[in-house]
């Protein structure tokens, strides 16, 4: 299959205890560094809360915006889990029992386990195709370009490999650190002329704090490696020049 | 000064190192816990790179949706920070240095370390109204409804006590969390009619597995206590008639 160059994506988490400040959001960091290894940049995240309205209105945005959206939470058995009946109607598609994945669950429960809450879990919207769970069973789901994962991190994490086959990226985004002991406003000039000179590797400075050390990671990123080889040679240059220990690289 | 019952705020994360996965956000966290507690309820949380229209036009959103919004990262010295030009954009204010900010900061530093980088952190949008930096001296700013605050989560934290009086809250949010031995599909149904008897509480349903417990927590929000306290009676009802074992309450 012909890759296409740039393929975007964004994440939408679905959840009042991410808005709360109740549970701190890790898919976010999950989604995104995989999806970067397979091509896709993300572009934007945004943390809306279980409202219909709230949910459908901003995947109609996301959804013509970007290549994907992967959305998460809201696909349990309980009443604040909306997000199948928020996406049917985004499409404007029926919200019905999904027959493979009822199948799915009857034989992944035991007998008379299946109930009426778990039973919730197999509606989506007609037709949507399913993305299948290894760890606790209930399938995420797809529709066109709209990817619904669960929120429990474990459990999304363990159905990255099921969605692999079904997203297509772009040339891969590499990345290359270098790590100094040193403070920001050091080498602010310098990076900004190295960034000028190469207007198509991202450049990012990061300063850090931990295990006592205090340093700047430089991060440079492009689909070219050839591209972030001369600036990684144009970086060295001025950190050798201001003597600059390098921490890692 | 008197309360308005409902106040609203959106958190913009502003920054690569985030939609690359590099990073893991924790300031959204850390603001919207701090918020909730001084009854700010937290909208909308997004997550944009560090380009200027993308900020500009964001920002031109938010602020209007919403009685307050936080901005994190993007006014470090590097190239990469372009916050506080973004935020003038916005506003349509010149983008200048800020005479107290640079006061502050040459007294921060030692004689000659304030240089040409560190001078970048005190241009700010015209008449900003600063917040100050109790860790490392540069202080954030506001600009009408907007804060913008640093991205390094141990000075971000730092910076909310000097927050703290330039923000007028609702009443304070409450939670109650019950957590308990269960699966949700067990009390999805109980706690839907408890749901449905009980509209001015958001209660919210999360499975959790940690520490080898596998089990729901129930979280209650409401800005009245006795309207809590309804839904607890409820939930302890439903939860004695199933025989569940109360982990925490």
């Amino acid at each position: 299959m012909k890759k296409s160059t740039k393929v975007n994506a964004a994440i939408l988490i679905i959840g009042n205890e991410i808005l709360s400040g109740r549970t701190q959001d890790t898919n976010t960091s999950t989604l995104a560094t995989w999806l970067n290894s397979i091509g896709v940049i993300v572009k934007e995240v945004r943390v809306i809360p279980d409202i219909e309205k709230t949910i459908v209105d901003t995947l109609n945005v996301l959804r013509k915006e970007n290549n994907y959206v992967f959305t998460t939470g809201g696909i349990g058995p309980t009443h604040d889990d909306i997000t199948a009946q928020s996406v049917a109607k985004a499409f404007g598609l029926k919200y019905e029992t999904h027959k493979e994945a009822f199948k799915i669950l009857e034989a992944y429960y035991n007998p008379g386990e299946f109930n009426e809450g778990r039973q919730k879990m197999v509606k989506m919207p007609k037709n949507a195709e399913l993305v299948l769970n290894p760890t606790s069973g209930a399938p995420g789901f797809s529709v066109e370009n709209v990817f619904c994962l669960p929120g429990v991190p474990s459990i999304l994490k363990s159905m990255l490999g099921s969605l692999k086959n079904k997203i297509v990226g772009g040339e891969p985004i590499l990345s290359h650190t270098i790590s100094l002991k040193t403070v920001e406003s050091e080498i602010a000039n310098s990076l900004t002329k190295v960034q000028d000179q190469n207007v198509e590797v991202e450049i990012g400075s990061y300063p850090f704090f931990h295990a006592g050390k205090l340093g700047v990671s430089i991060v440079l990123r492009s689909e070219n490696q050839s591209k972030i080889d001369n600036c990684i040679s144009q970086v060295l240059k001025f950190v050798k020049e201001k003597k600059i220990e390098i921490v890692d690289r």
